[in-house]
């Protein structure tokens, strides 16, 4: 179905989650969303005012009481969607949900479909793409930073950003125009030198919003890391020691729960996602007899990769006594480098409380070394920062925006690409082309194709 | 933690189900609710009326925007507690529920108990205990009439039922109290007759409640019914006719979901429950070598049975083709009906339509037999009235109260006892125990321990 041949009727949905629950919220939206109410509301809701909520029974057409409820009135204009709206707070039972549904549909509602709200709130201005686009990620956010960044561009930083991007290249386009109605005078306008500044200083700040998508991308989707090593350095130990911490610290309030799919670190709000821990975490590093073979598959899907080399006195190849030391470590380590040139790597230096002192340890110019204790917990702090600084390196996410989005990423190349053009011919139609990608991330300029895209991903009562 | 030491101060909790979903709503009911909110929310709610939403930003101390909410403020003698309420409507990320949650908390909020709420309603007059218990039955509906049930004790029509019986014996009481203050004089008041007449009228009718448990319950947990039988007399073609109707009939709106733990039928809104199916289902007749003696296990776990037979003309006991004539099974069915004499039974002739006629069925006193073809759907029908008549068996669930609860039966069954012994003696004392009894019911007697004991049961947030 496409949803531009309904945008007129009046839809409703569960919006709360799914299942059981001590009350559920049906929310319908639309021209009709009073008349339709009325028909099943013990009260007469069509004349009170905007923002109030009113106690009342559902009754089918025949009579019957379906539920006691509290029921929400928001008015055209100063609802989310923009449009008439009625929130229904009934008890949570799948039952009443489904006949309350049933019944709205039979008095003149229709389902919505994923993400019809916010498409609506969209199509009738209450907010631009790129800030309906964060209302899903709001709401699939799981860590602080992924809600921080969804949090600031629902309230439009990003777009702001942009249409002042935007209002730049109007005027720098405007001008150049000007000057080619009257090209035949050879009358110069536009000071070149200023206008070509101008293009490179909008195109150094879209590369750097491109460059921010790592780490948008890592925030919202986690960051993959690979611990990996020859047996016996101690992974299991680092491992038990971080998730260890973790799980003291993540909080379980009743009533909420949260779906453990993965080992995972949660360090300053961001989300490690600890690749392939299983074998690590049952302490199988004797089976793990082909050890560094193994691990490439680990770093082949890691963005950041932890070493772990033993760094005790005692470390050796003996017979039956198999393990690798931090200098072998650290010659592995850079082949690693060399082999994997965007990946970011971490030697550490484990068993240190079994060494008298560290100052054979080098630091090398590209390759961080550290020493720790996982059994004692030693370095543990250190190693955290690290893994947070690779990640956020040179952004400040609570001054600075960062992309998060597929969409807006290509439609920033895009739009890098023919301001590129432009800067090289300096041709305002390879300026519009510019404006025309950037328009597309706020939804200034879009297509039905793109909103049907857009909001089919998003869950059903959005 | 006794919920008694803590009945002033303010608690929240998460009151839609868990989970992900377009939004959540998180309920602070208490003395404080109102200053707690303010501490977190960007607009002072201290003063706006009651039944008013507001737009707004949930904010940590250090001025951290966690989310935008809408938030309704019911004032305390409105709200569904009786005490100050707000209710805050905001994204449904996990991540954002437990923020605010932790927030409300720093800021002077208590997590809420499960039941809380609806035992502040109670504490606060706003419903009777029994009232307050339907909320928890209307939560778990999943049939019509479950719902209905659960509905029509919510709005308090067992509880009105009570007082009726309560105020009749309360001025029973006092008029036999009257005659033993002038015992010594030997004055009659009292009516005895009239006294015994009205006694045996209120037995009567706390029996009736007390026989309508049995629908109760079934309704309220589902009717287990076993379907048994001899290899090849058409079990598994009469489940498919059943379950294949069924699957039709439920509706899948998109957005709720319902957990299948067991094939169950419904029925007029009634659930029957088909005990052990998994074989039955796979066609796995054949391999049911030990047929009747297994049935035995089904049919000790049912409420009705249902005993399948072969009424085709070519039905035999031929080497090779194991099955059971109708009059074979009518006999099965007479020794099972001495052996479970609370259990009800029917005999299906099914194949009926591989026989010219079915006019040699013969009707037995107290034992249904009906022609059927589970192939063609003939018969169907009348089977499954036959099923919801022995649930609904004298009572009309749409007039009658039907006792659900277990406390509460059990409570008409001391109700009942003393008012016996009452009858027999004519003891205000018996009266008095019978009036502390049905008061029970309604909390107009209550303990902590048992508030604690009912509420304990329910959900967190409601």
């Amino acid at each position: 179905m496409n949803y531009f041949d309904q945008k007129n009727d009046t839809i409703c949905a569960l919006s709360t989650a799914s299942g059981l629950g001590a009350i559920a919220v049906i929310r319908i939206s639309g021209a009709e969303a009073f008349e339709i109410t009325n028909r099943v509301f013990t009260k007469n809701i069509a004349e009170v005012p905007s923002h109030t909520a009113h106690f009342g029974r559902i009754k089918t057409h025949e009579g019957i009481i379906i539920d006691e409820v509290l029921l929400t009135v928001l008015k055209e204009g100063k609802s989310f969607t923009g449009e008439n709206t009625v929130e229904i707070a009934c008890h949570g039972s799948t039952y009443i949900q489904q006949e309350i549904l049933q019944l709205l549909i039979l008095s003149g509602c229709r389902m919505a479909q994923p993400g019809e709200f916010t498409m609506r709130a969209f199509l009738n201005g209450k907010m631009d793409l790129s800030q309906a686009e964060a209302v899903a990620d709001l709401i699939a956010s799981e860590s602080k930073k992924s809600h921080e960044i969804a949090m600031n561009q629902m309230r439009g930083g990003f777009s702001s950003e942009l249409n002042d991007l935007r209002e730049k290249l109007i005027h720098f386009a405007s001008l150049v125009e000007l000057e080619l109605d009257f090209a035949e005078e050879d009358v110069v306008f536009a000071d070149r030198i200023e206008l070509e500044a101008l293009v490179s200083e909008v195109l150094a700040y879209i590369h750097r919003l491109m460059s921010s998508f790592e780490l948008g991308n890592a925030i919202k989707n986690g960051v993959p890391v690979a611990i990996v090593g020859a047996p016996n350095t101690g992974k299991s130990t680092l491992l038990n020691q971080l998730l260890g911490e973790e799980r003291a610290i993540v909080s379980n309030i009743a009533g909420t729960t949260r779906d453990v799919i993965e080992e995972t670190l949660n360090i300053e709000g961001i989300i490690f996602r600890l690749i392939d821990t299983a074998g690590i975490r049952e302490g199988a590093e004797a089976i793990e007899a082909i050890g560094i073979e193994k691990s490439k598959e680990k770093i082949d899907q890691a963005q950041l990769v932890v070493l772990m080399s033993d760094y005790s006195e005692n470390e050796s190849h003996h017979e039956g006594h198999s393990t690798m030391s931090t200098n072998e470590t650290v010659v592995w380590a850079k082949e690693l480098q060399a082999t994997y040139p965007t990946k970011k790597f971490i030697v550490l230096a484990n068993k240190m409380d079994m060494r008298p002192s560290a100052n054979d340890l080098v630091e090398e110019d590209n390759l961080k070394i550290l020493a720790i204790s996982a059994k004692k917990g030693l370095g543990i702090e250190e190693f955290k920062s690290w893994l947070v600084d690779q990640i956020q390196a040179g952004f400040d996410i609570s001054q600075e925006t960062i992309v998060t989005n597929v969409r807006h990423v290509e439609a920033l190349e895009k739009a890098a690409f023919s301001l590129q053009q432009a800067k090289d011919g300096l041709v305002t139609q390879d300026i519009r082309q510019a404006m025309f990608h950037l328009g597309s991330i706020t939804g200034s300029i879009s297509t039905d194709d793109l909103l049907g895209n857009i909001f089919a991903k998003f869950c059903i009562g959005k």
